[in-house]
């Protein structure tokens, strides 16, 4: 429980209203009652705002006065992240490492390190202060994790990857795993090319539940420090991704491609390989993206474009059949006038 | 080994032919030989039907004679299900803890449980009768399992989530993982929004292998009683999904989109956040579902439309080399004719 | 280190230079210098060439000379990917059974084998000579590997599953689960039809991280020999995939379809359902495949046609509002010339 005006503090919030009210628990607009605190952030929801049985909401300075309390931030769904912080309860993991764990010898822990049950860790890895490793995690030999890093169960973090400090990386992620590199014999068989280049994985990158990862033959794969990444993306060998790009689930990137800073993909978008997409770009959600693109560009579709452009298409795209249908009636008429000029005209021109 | 006129009794089928048969084995029909039950629902295989080399064959009351014995169905796939079910050797697992694993004290677990090597029961998870859980198996803290649920090998559960009873998951699937929430900060870094909501799974579900169901960080993701979700599928974070849905493999739903029931999705579609799809609608394999669709429709393509609208769109994209000729030509026409008439007008007309 | 000369006698290539030079590393052209060996295989590299600090260079007999010692080879790409061999530190597992494992007292396994820790070895299953398994992976009962495998961490083989010789599977691969297989119930619930059947993965064949492979009700699922397929590929129940095919990440296959030899499928490649895809066809990126294709055809797009024909498309797709545009000019153009006609002729034609 939390005093609203202490609350207002710790969120450098402007408070309206009394700030003696207890709040216990943040909720959703709709869902909120008596003891909650909740945020409105987008106008779509104004009518629900009105009517909220909240105790408090957070709100933008400029949004209309709610029905109850008000804590006021420029950027309300920050503010909302934070106080959600203070609510949960966290789930601190005990440090220490579990019996049933295999680190090897000459692994090196930091600080106040917690290691779950079955956890590998392999020859000359190090993990850093307050990191936590999930249970039934395989960490390969020669791996470096920073500070502070979440790796939940059932990860696999490969050979001589390395990873900063307040990295998380969700559920049954995979990092470091093969790239896909081949060379055809002359009989059609494939030789395999050995990945053994080195994964990087920045400070604050965040990777999704059963994302893979794949190191190349040579170069690096590299993530750089702020990028988010959803579940089930791929990311090929030898590919480089900027700083704080956002990439939603299902995502592909293919091998030797680079990411500017700052970039976003919709859900399911795929990246060719050896491409350059540049910084502040966005790709919208199922693009194919085959060709290089500008920075602050945003495309769609298949091959992706321009999104305006795509958009402007793809309108005229479900008209298609009355198009048609005009052009064949064109025909028709045209083709009447022009007997009926001939006619007209006693059949002397041509 | 059962007699044929036993099976039909078991499985609730009209027999035609001799009942004292003895069948050992369910078999495609084109790979059925003597000693072998088959089924025949596609008519598209009749020429199989007429060859097969069977002792006995399911199908439709109205089927054609096939060259052996026949029991008659109503719904023979079902039958076919219910047989192969009384010939298959079940893989009975042996109830009891594995002396590998590490089940919290405080962990609850019913009668008969299974718990395999090297699976982790966190503190005050509750595990149902009769369920099993396969090696490699992480269950978060304060899970409640049900009855006769079938939890595969190196699955991860996180913590507080609710599973009903008879669910199966299969191999690798993670349900729980942080939904993919982020608030831009001024200085274009990303700030994590707690993820620590819940996430049910109801009675009679099943989850595909490696697929992800994401727990948001208010109200709740919830996948009801008997939907049917296969592998490689992203579910976001605050997701409904409804009664009896099916999903095909890499399905990819974006948070907070409510799906009602019955609805079935084809391979890979994907489904934009903060939707509304209706009770029994189908988007077809691949589709990009940008609104939200009614009760009953039909859907396809990017962004979706009605399916009937997207196929003969979709018949005229490829012929569209052939309307730009015949608009070239039609514009090239229109002007020699209007010169023409021009011409033959004396040009006194404009 | 390895002197030239050397290398060019164990990859076959011809020399060009000194044969005293020592090699210590394998690098990319632009990032090479001395004492590296570096490759050109595409001509768009040639400036990279031209200025490479490399000690020497694996190129084509024709072509240029590079600014350091060369040798040639039909194939540098595939010189390459041997060289690289020639310079890894490859991490040669211990052979011997980890402490903590859990293999069967019935279970075989072959000389030399690795089994890492926290690995399940089922019932009766069988592993070969000089395979390595790596930790938190589980065998199912009743599995057969062959020799010179490499299963990596935190894989899943279900039970039956039988495995050839020189495999490879990455970091959290399934093989074996459940195909996705329902039938309707009168109350429109659905009944699991048991996935009881083989899945046969033959020699040579490689399976990326987190791809997932499932069995069927009957008859069988079966990857045939040398072929390699990428991250999170879904591989229905009943599919059979021909031999040196490859797929790239997130391609999936619907159930009980056929794919020929050598048949080659980008990222993200959908394929529907009882189809057969002829040997030596390609199917670009993002295609969704809903018929049956011929051998060494090319498709694209959804649903995929001749990619030729789909090119041509395409091209014409995002000028689709300035077809409009002619259109509606044509009309109005149209209209104007008959209503000048019709003027023109003294309205006496119709």
């Amino acid at each position: 429980m939390i005093k609203l005006g202490d609350l207002a503090e710790r969120l450098s919030c402007r408070l309206e209203g009394d700030g003696d009210i207890e709040i216990k628990r943040v909720a959703p607009l709709d869902g909120a009652t008596t003891g909650d605190i909740t945020f409105f952030a987008n106008p779509k929801y104004l009518s629900l705002l009105t009517q909220t049985r909240a105790s408090a909401v957070i709100l933008r300075p400029d949004a209309p006065d709610p029905p109850c309390a008000a804590l006021r931030a420029e950027n309300p769904y920050l503010a909302f992240a934070r106080a959600l912080r203070l609510f949960i309860p966290t789930l601190q993991p005990v440090p220490g490492v579990h019996e049933f764990s295999e680190v090897a010898a000459n692994a090196k822990l930091g600080k106040d390190v917690s290691v779950g049950a079955f956890v590998v860790i392999g020859e000359g890895s190090c993990v850093g202060d307050r990191t936590t490793i999930g249970p039934n995690t395989t960490i390969g030999p020669g791996v470096v994790i920073g500070n502070d890093c979440l790796i939940h169960s059932n990860v696999a973090v490969r050979e001589s990857v390395t990873i900063g400090d307040r990295v998380v990386v969700q559920n049954g992620a995979i990092i470091g795993s093969d790239g896909y590199g081949f060379v055809r014999r002359d009989d059609g068989t494939h030789e395999k090319i050995p990945q053994v280049a080195k994964v990087f994985i920045e400070d604050d990158v965040e990777l999704g539940a059963n994302t893979t990862v794949d190191r190349p033959s040579l170069g690096e794969t590299r993530i750089k420090a702020g990028t988010k990444i959803d579940n089930l993306v791929q990311i090929g060998h030898g590919v480089t991704i900027g700083h704080n790009v956002l990439m939603a689930a299902q995502v592909g990137i293919a091998g030797s491609t680079t990411i500017g800073d700052d970039v976003m993909f919709g859900g399911q978008v795929g990246v060719g390989g050896h491409l350059k997409i540049g910084d502040s770009s966005v790709a919208v959600g199922q693009s194919g993206v085959t060709h290089s693109i500008d920075s602050n560009s945003e495309v769609a579709g298949y091959p992706a474009i321009e999104s305006k452009e795509w958009r402007r298409a793809v309108t005229i795209f479900r008209r298609l059949p009355e198009l048609k249908r005009r052009i064949e009636e064109l025909e028709s008429k045209l083709e009447k006038l022009r007997s009926r000029t001939d006619s007209s005209s006693g059949g002397t021109l041509k």
